[in-house]
């Protein structure tokens, strides 16, 4: 089986120009076939703004009506998405920016309202990689933005940690994938307050006691469960870690353990 | 060899979701393999504004700097093109939107200043096939926005007649390629005043002569210059006509004859 990676890096990393070469040059550096999964939360509020169109957040996730729905395509689809893709083939690696839509990769329902009305907002539903396979196995990097689509003509915004999880459960049946969560801390701590307390290894049972006592919370919750959903479904190899992590032969950071 | 249609519809068309609507329902039901290219520079004006960003237009050019930039690659990559690619799939017809970035379609160099500095605008310098074609056998429909990359990392804002024609004479070596423009007349005038004085000939000697005497004159002309230009790289077909004429088999409008 070809050996696949599916780095997902947060918004603030490719959002500035020089954090974003570096993360690019890293990137193309790691060994075998690969695929980028990006967000853009921070340019999102910002052309929100000047826009003039109010951003609400809710735990850390953006409620999204029709106006913010444009805002993000905008943003993620178009001005991040095509900025990685146009370095990529600087660095003479070819790669094609995606979205849920594109190549019917991602479909998703818009999230049913409970007790917070999230707008166009999309619960990830199937996965489809056929052609995206195709691309990857002839060596063209997907950069994929976290948008999906209903099927029914709409685009939906997207969890990019949801999204990096789904391709690579898709992908577990025909490739030994590693999924790669880069973010601003040097892995999952076990004391919030001290940026080098790195838990090197954790299990499920961990990170459910961890999530008890309040050591993990917040943004970090979905992040893992994501992560762990992925090993459950046979990825082989789950990390967390920052950018400086994509240096280390991924050996960095928090790997999980499905125990 | 299999025969494939090259689409390019105006922004206009696009822009507003009635005529959208109507449009790729022809469009999907055009028979063989297609490639849709689309504008998108009202949104794109409208957008600016609305960010504070001023439009400028030489002669129907929109002069591109680094803000307008930003607007071209966020509306036509993103808002305009994953539109059409969400309404795509949920007409069943399977499609993936492209800049000349992803897949490193189509490369361009920036503008030269002469007269006029037209900032990020590119005109092209070669197009590469390869993956498109891979999709276009699996009957993937390639949505191509208005935009190519210089290979230094910078996206640039290019003409969407330029880019179809670009597109269907790098694939006339491949394809029995047809190429249609639609616009907002019916054809080619021979009056300006009558919108329904269509030429249904056009020969390379009639253009000169009504571009001498002025029947034909400002946009139509690079229009046709790219129409002429596929032809003589061995496109099969040119018609400019439209959307009424994607219902008739491509036989409205104005057909061009290299004579």
């Amino acid at each position: 089986m070809q050996e696949i990676t599916v780095v997902k890096v947060g918004g603030k990393v490719v959002e500035t120009p020089e954090s974003l070469q570096s993360l690019l040059n890293d990137f193309v550096a790691l060994p075998g076939l690969k695929i980028l999964v990006h967000g853009g939360g921070r340019s999102a509020t910002k052309i929100a703004s000047q826009l003039g169109v109010e951003t609400k957040m809710v735990d850390g996730r953006r409620i999204t009506d029709l106006e913010t729905l444009k805002v993000v395509t905008m943003v993620y689809a178009g001005l991040v998405n095509k900025n990685i893709v146009a370095s990529l083939q600087a660095l003479g690696a070819n790669s094609v920016g995606l979205t849920g839509a594109d190549l019917n990769l991602i479909r998703a329902v818009k999230r049913p309202v409970k007790e917070i009305d999230y707008g166009y907002v999309g619960d990830v539903e199937s996965v489809q990689v056929n052609e995206l396979m195709d691309l990857i196995n002839k060596n063209v990097i997907p950069v994929v933005a976290p948008l999906t689509h209903d099927g029914k003509g709409n685009m939906l915004n997207t969890n990019a940690d949801t999204m990096a999880s789904s391709l690579a459960c898709a992908l577990a049946e025909h490739y030994k994938v590693n999924l790669v969560y880069c973010f601003e801390k040097k892995g999952v701590l076990s004391n919030p307050d001290d940026d080098d307390a790195v838990i090197p290894v954790l299990t499920h049972k961990l990170f459910k006691e961890h999530q008890q006592s309040g050591v993990i919370a917040e943004g970090m919750i979905p992040k893992l469960d994501n992560g762990f959903n992925a090993i459950k479904a046979g990825v082989a190899k789950v990390n967390i870690t920052n950018t400086e992590g994509l240096k280390g032969g991924l050996n960095t950071g928090t790997l999980l353990k499905d125990e």
